[in-house]
C-alpha cells in the first residue's frame, strides 16, 4: 500500500474561509476525507513556515509527495532545492489557475523540478495528483 | 455518455518517433485506445495548421475538449481567442514539463483561458484530463 | 466604381456570438449589408488560417483592403510582410480598443505597414475605413 | 445640432509649416473649414501647455471631443486622467502613423481611455472622427 | 475600546541599535509606550520568521493591524496572501523612505492589499497609522 | 502658528465628481474645512499646469507642504527637482492606493525626495500628513 | 544522386516582384534553374501556410533540406519543433541580411536547430547551401 | 550681429541657490553678463512651464538657440518635437554631468534633434555653446 | 583565540547525500573536523528556516561569521538586512560556482554586504574563508 | 586573380586543439591548404588583439575579406566600425552555430555591416565564403 | 603654457576618408593644425588598440586630455577605469551626435567619469574642448 | 614545486596609486613578495591589452593561473573563451567587492568558466587563491 504525503504551504490552513471566489468554500480536511484514494495511505502536513516545509520534504519516507507550496511557489529557491535534492517524486498542485492571476504568480520555481504540474482544477487537482501515483512504476 | 474531443497540435502526429527522450516512444493512437475512458465517447483531431485547430474548436459539439497545442501554445493569440470564444470547457495538456525546457516554452498563451492545466506527466496527462471530465457538473 | 476587399482573420466568423460584451452581438454579414457603401463593390473574406489570409492579400485585385487580422495582428510577421509586399493600400481595423485589453494585444505588427489604423469603434470601424476610400486620389 | 470640440496639443499650431513630409502642408484652419461637418457645430482649441488641455477637457460642454494630444500622447498621465474623469466621449486622432515612427511614439497613454483611435490618415483622420459622431446614440 | 496589533518583521528587534542613521536610535518598546494611543489597546509582535508573521495575521482578533514586514515586504507573496485572506484592515508602515533606497526595496508586495501605506516618517509612522484607526467606521 | 500649504495637482479640482469609486464623493474644499488642523494656518493651491506647481513650490514661504501631484507624480522630473531644490519639508499624499492600480502608477518620481509618503487612505491622508507637522522639531 | 528539397515560406512566391530593393528582381524559378546543382535532384515547395511547411518537413524523403521560412522564421516554435523532430539535415537560408533589418527580424527560432545558417547573399545563398550538401558524409 | 536666445527650463531660476554642490553658486544673470559673447546679441528666457518653452521655441527669430530644458529633458516629447519642427539650430546644454547622476537622467529626448550637446562643464557650458555659434556658416 | 561561527542555510544538512555531482559526497561534519583551523574555536549552525538564520546572526558573539545561505542567497532581503545590521564581519561562501548554474542563482543579495565572497571551490571554500580570519586586524 | 584575406580573431589560433567538440580537430592551416580556392590568392591573418584586427581591416588591399572575429563578434563596436568604414566586402563566418550556444553569443555586432553571414558549418564555412567571391560582379 | 593631449580611438585614423556623411571629409591632422589653440602645446595620439589608449592615459603628463574613444566608448570598462584612475581632467568628445545613431551608441561608459561631454559638433568639438581648458583653475 | 602565474588586467599596474579607497595603497609587487607562497614558483604578468592577456593564457605552462581581468572581466567574451580553451585551472580574483559597486560590474563573463571566484578581500584575495593551489589533486 503506497504512502502519499500532501504538503500544503502558507495560508492553505484557511481553505474554505479565505477568498472563496478563488479557492472555493470546502475546508481541506473535509475534502481529503472523501478522496477516491485508491487504497493509498495519505498523510497531510501544513505549515506557514518555509523552512518547515523543507524539513518535511527531507524527512518524508513516502512513495510520493503532492506539494502545493502556496505563495512560496513563486519565491522559494530553497523549497525548489529541497524538491530537487530528494528522490521521492513530487507532483505540484495549485487550486487556482495561476496563469490567470497577477503576473508574479505566473512563474513557479518548483515546476521545473516537479514530476508534473496540475493547475486550476480547484481541490479536484489533489485527486488528479493522487491518480498519477496509481500507475505502477519500476 | 459524455463526448470528449482531443485536439493535438503541430508535430504531435510524430509521437512515438520524434525525440523519444522528451516525448516517449508510444504512438498516440496506441495510447488512446488503452485509456481508462470511463465510458466517454472520445474523438481525436490532429493538425499542423493553426487555423484548422481554431476551426475545430469552433465546430466541436462535445462536453469537453483536451487541447495540446504543441508549439502554437507559446505563440498563438488566435487559438487562445478561440478557446475563450467557445463555451465548451478546455483542459490544457502538455506531455513534457514545459517549465523545464527552453525559456520560450515557459509561457502558455492558452493557460489563462483553460479550465485547468496538466503538464509533464507524459501521455498519462491525457488520462488525468479525462478523469477531470468524470466529475458530474451542472 | 471602386472595389474594396474586407479580410477578417481568426475567430471573426463568430461575430455576434462570441463574447458580446467585447465584440457586440451583430453578425458581420448583417452589418456589412447595411453599410453606407458609397457605391463601392465590396467583397469579404474570412479565414482562421494565417497563410490563407496571406494568399488572399497576394491575389486581391481591388482598390483597397480593409484588414482585421484578429489574433494574428500581434504575432504574424508573415501577414505584415504580405501587406508590405503588395501595392494595394490596406487599412487596419479592430473592433475592440486593443490598447485597453491584455498587454500582448497592445502592439500590432501590421500597423507600421498599414495606411492607417482604426481601433475601438465596434463594427462602425469598418464604415470609417470605407469612408477613407471615398477620397479621390491619384 | 451636436457640438464637437477639437483639441490639438503641442506643435500642432505649426501644421502646414512643420516637417511637411510627415504632417502635410495644409494649415489646420484651412482644412477644418472644408470638413463635411454634417451640420455639427465645431469649435477648436490648441495649446502647447499640458495643463491648459486638461482645463479645456474639464470645462468643455459638448457632445464629443476629438483629441490629438501631440507629444503629450506618450507622456501625460494627467491628460489621460482628465479624459477618464469626464463623461464626454473622446476620440483620439493622430495625423501620422505613430506605429511607424520612433519607438517612444508607439504607446499612447490616452488610447485605453478613448472611445476609439484613428491613426495615420493625415488630416483626413479628423473627418473620420467627425463621422463617428454622426451615428445617433442614446 | 479598539484593539490594535502591531506586527514587526525581521531585524526590527534591533531598532535603536541597528544602522541608526537609517532607523533612528530609539528602541521600539520605548517608543511604543509614549504613543498618543487614543485609548487603544495595543499589543505588539515581532518575529524574524516569515511564517510566524503569517500565523499571527491569521489568528489576530483585533480591530486593526499595523504591519512593518521589514525585508519580507519585497519578497513575500505568502505574507501578502495572508493580508488579503483576512478581513481585519492592515496598514503598512515603513520607518525609512523605501523609495529612496536600493531599487529592490522600491516595490512592496504588500502595498496593493493594504488599506493604506505610510513610509519614511521614522517611528512616527506608527503614530500616524494609529491615528487612522481613530476614525469611526461602520 | 505653523503655516502649511496643500498643493493639489491635475484633475484634483474634480474631487467629489470624478470617478467616485476611486476618489470618493467629497469635494476637497468641504473636506479641508473640517480637518482637525491643530491650529495650523492652511492655504491650498490647485493647478493642472505642471510648471505652476513648480512655481508654487519655489515661492511658498511656509513650514510644511503637503503635495498630491496627481498624474504628474509618475512623469515629472521637473516637480521632483523642485521638491529637492527647496528646503521646506514636503509630505507626499495620494488619495487612492497607487500600488493597487495600473502599473504606470506604481512608481512615484517624487517619493525619493519627499519627507514621507501617505497613500491610500482617501482624503484622510491629508489629515495624517497634517498630524506629521504637529511634532515639534528643531 | 542526392535529393535536396528547397522549402520557401510565406511571401516568397512573390520573389522578383516584391520589394526588389530588398529581395532582388529575379523570380525564384528562373534562379533555381540556373543553379550549379552538382548533379543534385532538386525539388521545391512553397507555401504561405505554416502548417503545410511542417507537413512538408515531416514527409520529405530527401538527403537535405534548404529552408527559408520567411516571416515564420521569427515566430514559429512549431516549425522549429518540426526541424528538430526530423533527422534530415536542414540548412537555413535568408535572402536579405536579417541582422540589418527591423529588430523583430534579428532572432531566428530556427537557427538553433539548423545545421547551419546563410544570411544576406541574395538568391546566391541557395547556391551556397547546395554547395554544403556536396561534401561527402557518413 | 548674430542673435542668440538662451532658454532655461524648470528650476533653473533657482541657479545659485539650489543644491550648490551640483549646480554651483552663481546666479544665471550674474554669469550671463560676463560671457565673452563675441558681439552676439543675447536674450534669455526662463520658464517652469513646458508649453511656454515650446511657445518660445516656435516664435524665436534668432540665429541660434541654447536650450537647457532641465527636468523636461528626460520626459518631454513635446519639446523635442518643437526643436525638430523649427529651423533655427539648437544646442543642448546641461550644467551637471547627467551621465553621472540618477539613471532617469541618462537619456535626453532632446539630444537626437539638437545640433550638438555640451554636458557637465557647469555654467561654462553656455560659453562653449556660444563659441559654437561664432563659426561662420552658409 | 578567535571564535568563528559557520552558518549553513537550507538543504545544506543534506551535504554528502544530495546531488553529489554538484555538492560532493562529504558530509559537512566530516569535513569541518579536518579543517586546518589555525587554533580557531569553530561552532556551526544549520537551519532550513530563514528567520532562524537571522536570529543566529543577531545573537552570535564571535569574531567572524562564515555564511552559506543556500537558496536564501538569491531571495532573502531579510538575511541581507541582518548581515548589514550586525558588526561582526561575514564572509559569504558557496560550494558550487553559482555563476555557472541557472540564471536565478547568478545574483546574491548577500554579496554586497559581505566582507568578501568565495564561490565554487567545493567544501574547500570554508577553509579559504577561515584563512581570511587568520590575518590580524585592528 | 582575386585576392582574399581571411582574418581570424581571438583564440582561433587554437583551432584543432581547443574544445574539439565545438570547433573540430583540424588546425586552420591544414584546412586552408586544401580549400578549393578557385584560383584565389588567399592570405590569412590571426590576432588575439582587437585593435590589430582593425588595423588589418584598414590596410588590406584585397578583393574580399572573410572575417571570423571570434569572441569580439559580440562585443566590438570598434571592429564593426572598421568593417563599415572600408569598401572591401566582408563576409562573416563562424565555425559553430552561435544561435545554439550561450545567449551572449546570439547577437553579432558585425552581421549588420557584413555582406552576408555563414554560421555553423564548421571549417567548411570558409569554403562557402570563398565560393561567394567566385561570382563575377561589377 | 598648458599641455593638452588629444587621444583618438579606433578608426579615427580614417577621418576624412571614412563615411564622410557622418564624420566629414577633413583629415584630423589638417584640422588640428588650424585650431585656435590659445597657446596650448598640443600633442595627439591615435590607436586602434584599447590597451594602448589605457597606457597612454596612464603615462600622460599633461594639463588636460581630450578623449574620443570611438567605438570603445560604448564597451570599454577598462578605459573608463583608466580615466577614473588618473587625476588629469578628461573631456569627452564625439564628432557625430551619438544620441541620433544606433541605440548601442547612446550610452557612453566614459561620460560619468569625464569632466564634461561635447557631442555632435563635428571636428569643431575638439576646439570647444580646448576652449574649456583655457579657463584658469586652481 | 608548483608553478603559478598571476595575470593582472588593465589598470592594475596602478595598484597602490589609483583610488586607494577602493583598491588599497600597496603596490602589487610589494604585496606579492610577502605572500606565504607555500614554496610555489610564482610569476606575474600585467597588461592593459586584452589580446595580450589572451596570448598569455594560451602559452602559460604552469600548474595554475590566478586571473584578475580588471575591467575586461565584464566585457570580454574573448578572454572567457581563452580561459575555457585551456586546461590549466584558473581562479578568478577581484580586489574590490564587485557586487557592491556599479551594476555593470555585477556580472563577470569569466566566473562561469573559472574554477572558483574570490571577491572583495583586497590583495589578500591573491593569497587565498594561492592557498587553493596548495591542495594536492590528481
Amino acid at each position: 500500500m503506497k504512502k502519499i504525503l500532501i504538503i500544503n504551504g502558507p495560508n492553505l490552513n484557511l481553505l474554505g474561509e479565505r477568498q472563496p471566489s478563488i479557492y472555493g468554500d470546502t475546508p481541506f480536511d473535509t475534502y481529503i476525507n472523501q478522496l477516491e484514494n485508491g487504497s493509498f495511505k495519505i498523510t497531510t502536513f501544513q505549515s506557514n513556515i518555509e523552512g518547515e516545509i523543507i524539513d518535511q520534504l527531507h524527512k518524508a519516507e513516502v512513495d510520493g509527495i503532492i506539494l502545493n507550496a502556496g505563495g512560496y511557489t513563486h519565491t522559494s529557491v530553497a523549497i525548489r532545492d529541497a524538491v530537487a535534492a530528494i528522490e521521492t517524486p513530487v507532483v505540484e498542485v495549485h487550486i487556482s489557475n495561476i496563469a490567470d492571476r497577477e503576473s508574479f504568480r505566473h512563474t513557479s520555481l518548483i515546476s521545473p523540478v516537479a514530476v508534473g504540474c496540475i493547475f486550476g482544477f480547484g481541490l479536484y487537482g489533489y485527486q488528479l495528483a493522487l491518480n498519477y501515483f496509481k500507475i505502477p512504476r519500476d
